[in-house]
């Protein structure tokens, strides 16, 4: 048996010396194209996997997914995506987190580009995976049709389109407060000073978070997230929906791309200032001090190669 | 590009040098005023969270909600509230539980009307934001109408309200043991010498505890907090419900007031007599001075100050 | 306000002198009769919110309760039970894990009926305290009569029953079958030497597995708990349902009761010969006695007072 | 009390000292032996009770099961199965993943085939025994007949079989995005250099991971599994349902099991390329080195025997 084991790689196992010289020649020296990587691949996992259980929920008519496993399934999406980018991005998957921490100083601005253009390549490529992945149950949905509204519609698989009676403010509005909450209770989750959970299981935490904006804030979609929304909902338009998908709900298309930027920012706001700058330190300044300093430790994930 | 990232900053970030000053100038010296804003912030978030899985229920008609999510739903949001304020006021949240804390000395008393005048003004604006953002959806619900019985009722999206038949002694008596179990359990995983959960993921233990507790006693609306019922039920009063919601159900309001109180120290008063007393030590006195010493412990989130 | 703290604590706390004074007299010195209080109430807790879980579905007839409620419930029942008594008796709040660990010499024999009185009478009490906490329901649903069969029956709230056309092989072998992973899989969760979950977070294993033992060996009940079973239905035989429910599916009764027992020895046999056993170690003596080491050193929260 | 231990230990308890012997002389000592038991009995524990949920859903006809009790049931099952193999063979229980791990160097070729068909043997076991359990239930269920096809169907709850419009490429398309996501995500949860899960907690990101599969790209099954598909699709053939569970759907069966394996290796491509190989390292080569060294790590549960 272990006789015939060096055969048996030959056959089939790569030759470790020329994977390892093939690796030494692709391995980035670039951070930021790293990050980007992980956050195109982290936020195309979430989105075929959270439209995804939108997906199945709508196209079996109820029968294999309910809002129970609509929201129990994004929640895991995001948290996964997570685990999958974190360690090399930061994990971020949606603009709106990413400007909020350029924002509050806790990334550097001129990586926002590139992370939000990460995120959209990321979402729309998702949208396309799971397009293709549900591409007969979409064409037998409604006799081949791609529908924007009524009972037989899939638009709303990819994008948030919100209820028929919603005025623009209070949409707006909505997407604003659920935003808010996520990066409020982000910053609570990661801030070392207050209980904060343990290393490797703040995606637990999201989870949790993820779970009950949808199911408490959800009434609309709870995109919370532009890339998440305007991503997919740009690929529907280009796959046959039409531009219906922009002009759904009173042009709603712009609300979860600017609400969850200005909620974010909110959210940072009430935390920082609420809680997380009053902890108790025998030192202020030190303290202060201190803050900067972690501010560049959870920010080494981001751009160890800038120490200027 | 990393050129350019000075002038990007310039316009959008915030200057360092002007944040710090003034975070110098706002920190907050008293440590009773922090936590009276972690207890706010944090009972704020588990209101606006846990009663809108509540509204998304009611509001879709059970189709973007049913049991399942509002109990997830509302156990989540407890959950993601003691993160938020645990580390500065230890996350109570409940003035039942603020009350235990007192009672069993595990917090000074002069502390308490200041939790508990915290907790009611988070869970008062906590439904005030949910009326917010459920203003469209709670207009068209009931064709304008806010209504406490029957079909189109909305009250009971923000307080709770008994099935027709409950007695009053029944009322009390739930509300008694669901708050019961609630304390008894919170004082096990807090109890070091217990199978204790590990630092930083006792919300997740309080998750399965308030889902249980919702999923078992929670005929009634197991309220189990006389500030995430009373603060939303005087706002609907003031909102348009009407006195209507303190008459309903024999002026049902009272009992998740009191029943939480009487039901948590009783909880207390099962845990320390029948376990925690009881852990195995080879000097009693040590040990009780070590019980001592760990109310310290756990207690100098509350109070470091007072150390006479 | 500090100043006014000593009179308000005067007229509420505790004279903390007197308390100590009063516990150090209470403080049990034998180590039994303190593992057996934990068993009554961690069972105690158990089945009021486990079998609350079931009561809240059938008496909401399947509106504010469902078969996920129900499994999810009781999960967090049996998690959180053996939070309250795990780190004084192990946490077993089931004789037939109780028999098991003395089986297979985790546990000393003589204190297996002490074990298994506690569990049967704080199972007993549980079922009294739902009894008394849905009281009004009981009487509101049928009427005012307590049913064991048929759309209107609460009995099953309390006991389990089989479907209509189980044979009693067919009953036996399944719970034989739960309990067999039960038990395998809970020496799994425990094994160092394996996959284990870290100290403090085994009750969320167990969660997973109540919850998927429901999920998947449910259907008639899923009892895999003498006491859990037995106990209750001599309540409700006691309490006005009448020994119909000893009777009920061909005298199901006495198959949770005897079956469990047979099912968490199989399990136990075939992790410890399957698995345990076989573990990579260079002495194979010394990983024996290291075995043996473990055993003492678990099942030092058992008996510690019994070094001979 | 203590008196009476001794006979009564000898009247139940097993000698330990011929315990300790028997022991000694049937432990193993071939590692691959180990695993293959390992494997088998995780695969056991995953098809019984995954399958299981199933079993429940359908022939309760949804009353004791729905989409959300089989997917959350399926995924504790997994992740059970990964706690009681996991530290002795890695907890495959799934030939995608193991021909994924031999595919990227990290277990060697000639192990495969052993744990392949400890796998199916595990899977086929498990189905057998699932057939027991639910004996009386799959007779009752459609007047004693084994269907495949319509309301009546029993066959699905054994393997897995598509939706009636689905194209074959869709299908195999479908089984390899679920796989490539089960195995880029597994190898992200287990990356040390990512946001890597606590030791002994990765189960419970798996149990996230199977939850959001089988919610976003479960339509058609989700299988993801060549054993827990083929093994109990062979059984049903040889148990009463007849070859039409492999000429069903198109002779779908070969699907779930080509699909896992094109998926897995895909999936292992994206992450190591996109994500694994260019964490930040200050010797690029020590880098390598380090990651072969890790590889021998993770790899020391497989085959600590080879250390050539």
């Amino acid at each position: 048996m272990v006789g015939s084991r060096a055969r048996s790689n030959k056959v089939l196992d790569m030759d470790r010396k020329v994977e390892k010289r093939l690796k030494e020649k692709i391995i980035l020296k670039n951070d930021l194209v790293k990050e980007m990587i992980a956050e195109l691949i982290g936020t195309f996992v979430m989105v075929v996997l959270g439209c995804g259980s939108i997906a199945q929920a709508v196209l079996s008519r109820g029968i294999l997914g309910q809002i129970i496993t609509i929201n129990a399934g994004f929640s895991a999406a995001v948290a996964l995506g997570v685990y999958v980018s974190g360690g090399v991005s930061g994990g971020h998957i949606n603009p709106a987190v990413s400007f909020t921490m350029c924002f509050f100083g806790r990334m550097k601005w001129f990586k926002l580009p590139f992370y939000v253009a990460a995120q959209f390549l990321g979402a729309f490529l998702g949208a396309a995976a799971l397009f293709g992945a549900y591409h007969d149950a979409l064409m037998n949905f409604a006799g081949g049709e791609l529908i924007t509204y009524g009972e037989n519609a899939t638009a709303h698989i990819f994008a948030t389109y919100p209820v028929s009676y919603l005025s623009v403010p209070n949409a707006f509005g909505e997407q604003v407060l659920s935003s808010m909450f996520l990066l409020l209770i982000v910053f609570a989750i990661f801030d070392d000073k207050n209980w904060r959970v343990p290393k490797g299981l703040e995606p637990f935490a999201i989870f949790m978070l993820i779970l009950v904006l949808t199911c408490a804030l959800g009434m609309n979609g709870a995109a919370m997230n532009p890339a998440r929304d305007l991503g997919p909902r740009l690929f529907t338009a280009l796959a046959g929906w039409g531009l219906e998908v922009f002009r759904a709900g009173n042009n709603f298309w712009w609300i979860p791309v600017l609400g969850p930027v200005v909620g974010g920012v909110l959210g940072g706001f009430i935390y920082i200032y609420g809680i997380e700058i009053h902890h108790a330190n025998p030192n202020p300044g030190q303290r202060l001090q201190k803050l900067e300093e972690k501010h560049e430790i959870s920010v080494i994930i981001f751009y160890p190669e800038e120490t200027d």
